[in-house]
């Protein structure tokens, strides 16, 4: 398989904030936008591997700015680093100004897809050529939250984990 | 204010996977799950700290086994620790197999929420005093937890994170 | 088969009420409710007879207190009585004080599921023993309430309702 | 306030199944129709008293024929007592089949609303005067009907209950 | 196949106008309202051909009156005329008054939809012959409109749209 | 006001079709999708007049290639002319092939939003200054259109036409 390049599985998507999109304070709900988010984060899993992917996990999901009812939301998701057959998808997050046309960074969510076959299987995907130098700083990232992964769930030694123990020396 | 047990903000959901609640393999979408997960762990923050609560961060959502449609899913949310304004709440998910009486753990998260006041400014909630075996394992995970966010986000130097740290050596 | 205690098929779940769960007063419209107390009184079925339930009458449905928007609502249901194949399930329904720790009875359900096999057809489940006061008299008040639907339903003469008659002697 | 007829309150509208309706049998769920039926008879209720109505209580549902995904149902809901502020509706409930042009009676509820003012209190409506055999049949069955209600909520003793008292006789 | 008149493809529906409905001024979402055309104008066209009936086109949809949150909305549908395999299907739309009982006409779409067969392939469906003059009027109404379709893509030359010429000359 | 240029406005979807979202042929609903272009197109109106725009009318909309069960469908939606206060919006659909890399134009609608203030009153909106051929085409059309509507609507006789007019001559 030919590797891929990040931008071939960009996928994005322009959400209005509806009523019952929202809390008692009139702000988006958490679990909405983690499902807006899930959606698009499979489309772009899905543009990469041209498989059927199947979310492995959630890594890190920060909300930083209130989105208000009303808000134009778009979310913009790209794989930011292929394994053997799971993919790390990032997904940022935007609020358009309604009168200007400033656009704000919200927040960013980090999703694990694993490509599977028709039984559920792993499956083999292509790999991933980072081009921009952010896409280059999240191609490395993605290795050090690998490892992160699999410390917390117990499938490796924090010893072993050679890119993210540089992080504390 | 008087600290309170972990017991004292467990919520409980049961829900039915429906068809719409399925993607192409006839699971559960991730997505829908999140969204749950949110729901009930906003349940259990309010119940902690009798305050609004707002998703600050979701910090890891780990999916082991596929849910299919028709399964009978319990989310149980308690929360695991809390700081000044923030709560860790860890929610537990089982499914119930039909025709015998076996319940299987499907999947865990974990979720911070901040309770805010009615200006939606973060306020002072009660602490949190662990009792059982688990309780206490978790409660103690969660400061490292914190830790490991603030330096994802550039908010702590790796060298601070102490308890983390611990873990490399 | 073995009969079965309440206990076994309690089945519960927190709901938060939305902007889209309510009418133009700001209460939770009564539809909603009946939809929510359908799904967790088919989970009490399913736990009791480990089949597949479907809603064979509502008997009794009172909307005491409205629920607000923004409300936190629990739904408790456990089988009340279990005939040949029909199970009688009781739905208590609570609001909780966001701010106090107070719990409130909002209103109460009488649903009635049919267990069936894979073509429909109905099937036997075990028989339910009461154990506390409340679930004892709900037992005994099952019967009568079955008579009553029987009368309304033409299916019974209401001479042959002993249990009823008694009530009106 | 001038009485009306049964007719001026006629609500109809027509559904289709579609597959998020539907149980795993493939019928629809009872909570769904019960969620639609409390939708048009709210319509009835607000074009006879045009007034707010909030659902008093869910007194009689059976369902007797599966309704299947992709049945076209139509519910037609009609006011058939009014009293000094609230008002019983019933509603049935009819499958077209879609190749013939038969029409089939699915099933039938009943359900009482309460007329309200902005506060949320009961306000008076306006009477209503039966005309065909149908109508004024159901007219009589609703008093023996709020007599139950009344028994079963232990607001009347069953000895006070005249009308109803008469059937066990 | 014996044709059939208008008044046996009659479907109506009404619904409740609730807060995920509205947009940002309380007004009725157009996309909705078009959602629950398209529904009810599906009915209409099973009615008349006894067939699953599928989108095909819509041709004209006007949004008059604005439709407020909390109002009653009633949709009817009727075939207007039908083709070897198409139907022309017109909506109207009415909103009533909540307090006297005036019926505003809110607004008007006209669809078109083909039969098909279980391959998804076009079949041939019952004429239709109008009755009143509004049925007339809108009978000889729907060939301008086809013509006037066929040419806008492009599948025939506006000089041989002998009805729609005349209304430019 | 400075004119803007198409591709300011243009407002991008990508969704993919769930079991809810389809018919009894496994195929996207016509007004599932009609709803979806309505929130993507009121996107693009208020990206070009910074307002809160409303849907004036539907002009044309065709469903020329069923869209399936699982596909993941992109509407891109960009203003093709602004008049005084309304805009016209083209939306054009898409489907990708799950396998190779193949983009399919499923197909097309033309939507008129009308900008307006919080009195819900129409204001003036920039101008349009179309770019590539395409927009250039979709420009000119755009007063055929508005010519076409207004005489359906019946405010502007055949005669004053004059772009319409041409057509048939």
């Amino acid at each position: 398989m030919e590797p891929k390049k990040p931008s071939q599985s960009l996928a994005e998507s322009t959400k209005l904030v509806l009523p019952n999109d929202t809390n008692t304070l009139g702000n988006l709900f958490g679990g909405r936008l983690l499902a807006w988010m899930d959606e698009i984060a499979f489309v772009s899993a899905n543009r990469h591997s041209k498989r059927v992917a199947v979310t492995a996990s959630v890594n890190n999901v920060t909300f930083d700015k209130p989105i208000k009812l009303g808000d134009t939301v778009t979310l913009r998701a790209k794989v930011s680093r292929a394994f053997t057959s799971s993919m790390e998808v990032i997904i940022d997050v935007f609020i358009e100004d309604k009168v200007s046309d400033e656009i704000i960074s919200s927040n960013q969510a980090i999703y694990t897809f694993v490509a599977v076959d028709q039984n559920g299987l792993p499956i083999a995907i292509p790999g991933l050529v980072p081009e921009t130098e952010e896409e280059k700083e999240r191609y490395n990232g993605a290795l050090r939250r690998k490892q992160l992964s699999l410390i917390l769930a117990g499938k490796m030694a924090p010893k072993d984990a050679t890119e993210l123990k540089a992080l504390f020396s």
